[in-house]
């Protein structure tokens, strides 16, 4: 049986992903801010730590993708590679290294939730928009006093709303979401009251990164609470930047830190 | 951290998926079919064979669904408990025992995929209708010479389309999909040239079940190609029988009837 | 060149809509509550003016819709004939007789969009959602007790959200949507300064109706604000009735009742 | 009563489009091919002729565009401004000059619809993606070689796919939608049995204009057919050409043409 992901098949063209490496284009619009450091240590399972220093630091990045595998086939078929997603980044620290972590993500394509699977992002669905810069017309350029807005929806209700305001090239976009990911691979038992099935600390980062002149940008950042969703439970405090950077990343696969115990039986 | 599926955390609110019991009513159209008994051979991994009788049968179901958590909350905001799904359906032998197994699958929202994660259902998001009864106007009752269509696609291409005609009340709605579910629960590992992190053949079927007189019918029925699909690689040769049938079930986990040991390294 | 909507051709086929009569199978969910008459009011063109009597009765329907043509084949390709909508209806007198109103409406399909610009609704894309009733597992009957949740969302906005509980069969489902609609057709010029090119008060009703029998209900229902609605500015205040009843209708057409002067140039 | 568009209210905050002019940012990538002229003039009522030169050309041009009204506000609530579409475009002669007209058009939000029926563009709702230029990773550069996608559907159907691959820079982006427009705003009566309500031949174009370099493409396109749709009755013969185009442009209303007589009662 051949194939990436399920389902498989006996040729592999079925798998809801190909295989590493994947590659992606795409527009990111970050803004990090302090929240309440209980908020951020509540989502840090064992034996994840607070990060030592900033450790109420939050990112909120809206990216805009064309992802494609080694073939670039998606992008010819723009359905199967365009995509964008919103997500909120914390720091932590394991075994006295500092990690970037996904606390929450929505996306709006099925590929882009499997690979989320596969990596440990905790993916939903969700509706993200964010403006586009062109070099025409009404939308902004890259340029100072460009103003992008960005938005995300789940369950037809919206989670968040931002502006931000270019105001000058800057050394990076941010720090909260610069170093390597550690994420959990985490599936429940199918027997009930069994310890799960999967239980991974993992970790990966680009495998390889290019990009342009990161700008730093003025926001504005409201969140909305919802049933289902605790984004707003990371509440704004002071703003510490935002940021605007086109890049283009490779994936390749990443290393298991650790393995729980939880899983045997 | 609490929650079924990710993203956990401290209250398990954000969960994607609540845990079981999972509780459905809804509405089932199959279409039991012969196919090239090869090509459902090639869908069955080991140690999985073809069943001894009729192997070369497939069901394709659509379904319409309304599904809720022990706490049904999820009735009240139903853009959280409706969905769609449509799915293939073989059927196979373990140890000596006949299992049905679904081979390719695509639902309409989020927390349907990652309960097929859970499940081992290979599920795709995908864009699914099907006529429903109505006692009043146009929309057909559920009696002799009432007509339903399903059509199914993704990635922006049809992939199947059916009409059924509703014949007279029979014994059962076909038996394709009649046994417990042999499914695999797979996930490759984060590390580029390892075996699988996961590799599961799990069982389970519904924990109750509650239906109406199921309707046999006739059945037309058309696959379509596409570039990443490989349903109209089961063709419909012999068409055994179409079925209509209204249903209730809950869903309550299964068992784990093996481990793979590629898992290991 | 032929179609009763544009895109027209010499066959007629890509019409965005076949001409009446239109047939409709569906459940409706009304909720009647009063508002602030002014803020009623304000939405009725001269020369329509406030009903005499219960001048500020709000009724807020959703409704979940199988619809098709004479031809009936949108039935067996049911993207094409299922649809939901919700809209908020008020009455309003016009030379001395009673007519209701909609006066906000969205839906989810562009045929339901294309109707509703023949018949002088004033759509709008939304995503809607309604609890569907069904004889097993955990869906509602149609019963005392029974719950029914609804919601409304457009432009990633959550509008409006109701629960209602069936309480007891009832004479009818509510009366500010009972009486003929009247409804503007009007389409600016596309001359800029110029008045419309259309400005048409038209009336229609069911050309034929049935239905089962009519339920009573308690009810719960809740607007939002929005940046381009105006939903919530016909606030909650008393309510007067909730009602679920599935109903069959046929619509075909209606009269010219006045036609604005506006139009000439 | 205010508002340019339905539904209008006393703010006119409600109305689904705001009043011209409208701004546009967006890539376009344009097809021209020859078909059967016979098919052409069967698309054009009277008094629209086949144009004297090359009247069988066709233009399929996709579009991603960003759009606002003159506060601009759109642009930073996204899902307000951002849309795609996918139009065939012909050439006619009328009075002895000749027009561009828009045959068929898909768009994939509400208030692109409304916008189609004030310019008479006949829209409908489709599903529509093409691949954008990206300055870092796999996505193309807009240089010789780069390789676009581009692909329709509508009702869950394919119904149109390309890939261009840009050649070289040229003097423009092609001659069949080079003309102002001429479009029938066609609305049926209300009653039955009437002519149409509004039957006027209108003419416009861009108001104001800016573009980059349109870049010459070798081109492969394919038509598929369905049900509601005919595209594909528009076969490709020869190609002329393919272009790719990043522009700014400016609508601010056209000019009444003709008024048919029809309308009178």
């Amino acid at each position: 049986m051949r194939g990436f992901f399920p389902p498989r098949t006996g040729t592999g063209r079925s798998a809801l992903i190909p295989p590493p490496p994947w590659y992606y284009s795409g527009d990111l619009l970050t803004i990090e801010y302090r929240t309440d450091p209980d908020r951020v240590a509540a989502l840090l399972p064992e034996p994840l730590r607070l990060a030592d220093t900033d450790p109420a630091a939050v990112a909120l990045i809206w990216a805009d993708w064309q992802s494609c595998s080694e073939s670039r086939e998606e992008l010819l078929d723009p359905v199967r590679s365009q995509y964008k997603e919103c997500f909120a980044v914390v720091r932590c620290s394991y075994r006295g290294r500092v990690y970037s972590r996904c606390v929450y993500i929505w996306v709006d394509k099925d590929f882009a939730v499997a690979r989320g699977i596969h990596q440990g992002y905790p993916k939903k669905l969700g509706s993200v928009h964010l403006t586009r810069p062109h070099p025409y017309g009404p939308a902004p350029r890259i340029e100072a006093g460009a103003r992008f807005g960005a938005t995300l929806a789940a369950g037809d209700r919206r989670l968040a709303e931002a502006v931000v305001t270019l105001r000058e090239p800057a050394d990076d976009n941010g720090f909260v979401n610069a170093h390597p990911m550690a994420h959990h691979r985490w599936l429940p038992s199918i027997e009930p009251g069994r310890g799960p099935a999967l239980d991974e600390l993992v970790s990966s980062g680009a495998a390889s990164f290019e990009g342009g002149t990161p700008w730093a940008a003025d926001a504005e950042l409201r969140l909305f609470d919802a049933p289902t969703e605790e984004l707003a439970d990371l509440p704004v405090g002071e703003l510490i930047g935002a940021y605007y950077r086109q890049v283009g990343v490779c994936w390749n696969g990443g290393t298991v830190l650790d393995r729980g115990t939880s899983a045997a039986d």
